[in-house]
């Protein structure tokens, strides 16, 4: 019988409920021995035989990995980023593809706002001063008196959007290949050009897709522009934000301080590490315990589905594989 | 002519338009020399000669301090804090005490929701980690999964309430000595005695001030009642939780974290910096540039009243002088 490839790591491991849901309906499968997130060639080498379907996580499913993985069929991605999924190849390939777009947003929403006040208040400065015993009062500014520049607001940007509410009225600066008119019912926004946003924001956070527009759509020009001392947050992914240049930019002691939980290349291991106003997370922004249980439960449910046949529930829409196909 | 002596540091350094309105009404001023926090003895070798009024941060003015400043009539408290100021001796000595109760409370507030995020995701841990080279996801859970328990619903405590409520709807434990009825309008709150709370929180953020009657109010008693993975917040007042007893309690593995601003002794050197899992960080409640200069002006403004013969408009009330004498 064809089995299931689980890669995405951590699985089931605070909550069983997926594995079990796959046991009940007689769904062999694999987890990732590797534990980690996969590389190309190990994803090849895991994908040869007999592996219908995938419970995947960012890892590269490329051309070459689908045209390679002769039985598989379906790919149930673990969240809502599809940068890693080639959807051209696949569906020139037959395979289907789901996605769980709503699960992770209130979790990368909760982590966005948790980095903007350790970033305005130097809360992981003078925590590492102290560890170090260094002891030096630092001056913070509140949500409030800010002006924040965002870059997306779709269904993350619109979260902490809704969340920085309770925090006063800092000036909003918004921007998006899709404004959501309805969104100023609701909010007092000004919907800015990057350019607009970049001078003036006095912290920018992004919340957009990795596609090939957005691909190093902040690079050394993009960076000078903002303020000496603006603070830059990424949730969303690697690659948006050119780390060569961030790192340069940083060394030269322009912004007042960064928060990266998402990087070119994961596992982290660069040298941003060595800067002390950067804040790196290890790509946590879905991982509340929540937020990834629905996000597995939803991607395992679907890969069910489509193992018995049954209509699938949250396949990617036409317009996901239109942003691919514009830009290949 | 007297002059005021400024103790608290830094001062005017972000806005210098409190000194400004001292230089405008001529009133001469010193400003702490240490440029630290002054112990009692340093304290008393500035206080001598013709200093009138302080404009005091959170150093001790002990009956010690106030019998030999023989010149003092006035202490203009930059803060809400009394638990340094010996109010009965004060008094006693036909010295007024003023401070400025409500500049600090969004300040502390936020600060206290940022500890809380970085706690709930790991943020600190992420980040110690990543710097040492380490890529470890972690899970953490979002605020509307948890139960939080509050000590203390009063200028801060109200204003934590409030920030919190966009992040929807955690279970509230909240206790205080004087429960405010009227928050269950606006808010779901269940009334909890300390043991109920102790017991069933999984996170415990304290806005309490420093009395004898909360000096020492968690010991190791009450964090053993806790959760194995409570997270415990202190922005109120150093020496409220026992350190040396939380100290053993995480060295022994109990609690998932803690995050603690203020200290028994500051500056801290203690060995609660050893721990990775508590984040620590240097009495920055307050440090928010505009709460930060909002007090240090109405601190200002109160002291230029004093010296002018005006009326005082924010003096120390007389519950707060009935707290302390409770409890000589």
């Amino acid at each position: 019988m064809n089995k299931s490839l689980i890669t995405t790591v951590p699985f089931g491991s605070q909550n069983r409920f997926p594995l079990e849901i796959l046991e009940a309906n007689n769904i062999e499968y694999i987890i990732n021995p590797f534990n980690t997130k996969l590389k190309e060639e190990q994803l090849l080498e895991l994908t040869t035989n007999g592996i219908d379907t995938i419970i995947a996580g960012t890892e590269p499913i490329t051309r070459k990995v689908i045209e390679n993985a002769k039985d598989l069929k379906h790919i149930s991605r673990v969240g809502i980023g599809l940068d890693s999924v080639d959807l051209i190849a696949a569906k020139e390939n037959g395979i289907k593809v789901s996605y769980t777009p709503d699960a992770p947003a209130p979790a990368v929403a909760e982590l966005t706002i948790g980095l903007m006040l350790s970033l305005l208040r130097g809360i992981h400065i003078s925590n590492s001063e102290l560890h170090r015993g260094k002891w030096q009062r630092h001056y913070g500014k509140r949500i409030a008196e800010i002006t924040i520049g965002m870059i997306g607001i779709g269904r993350i940007g619109t979260r902490v959007l809704r969340r920085l509410k309770s925090f006063g009225s800092p000036r909003l600066l918004v921007n998006d290949v899709m404004p959501n008119l309805e969104l100023n019912r609701e909010f007092k926004i000004e919907w800015a050009s990057k350019e607009l946003l970049y001078k003036e924001a006095d912290l920018i956070t992004l919340h957009v897709p990795l596609t090939q527009k957005t691909k190093d759509m902040i690079t050394a020009k993009e960076l000078s522009m903002m303020k000496p001392n603006a603070l830059l947050i990424n949730t969303s992914r690697g690659g948006i934000i050119k780390e060569s240049d961030l790192y340069d930019c940083l060394s030269n002691n322009h912004l007042g301080g960064v928060a990266i939980d998402v990087f070119e290349n994961e596992p982290y291991s660069g040298p941003l590490s060595k800067i002390d106003k950067c804040l790196l997370t290890a790509h946590m922004g879905s991982m509340s315990i929540d937020c990834r249980t629905r996000m597995e439960i939803e991607a395992t449910e679907e890969t069910i589905r489509f193992k018995k046949d049954l209509p699938l529930l949250s396949e990617v829409p036409e317009s996901e594989y239109k942003v691919q196909t514009l830009f290949v």
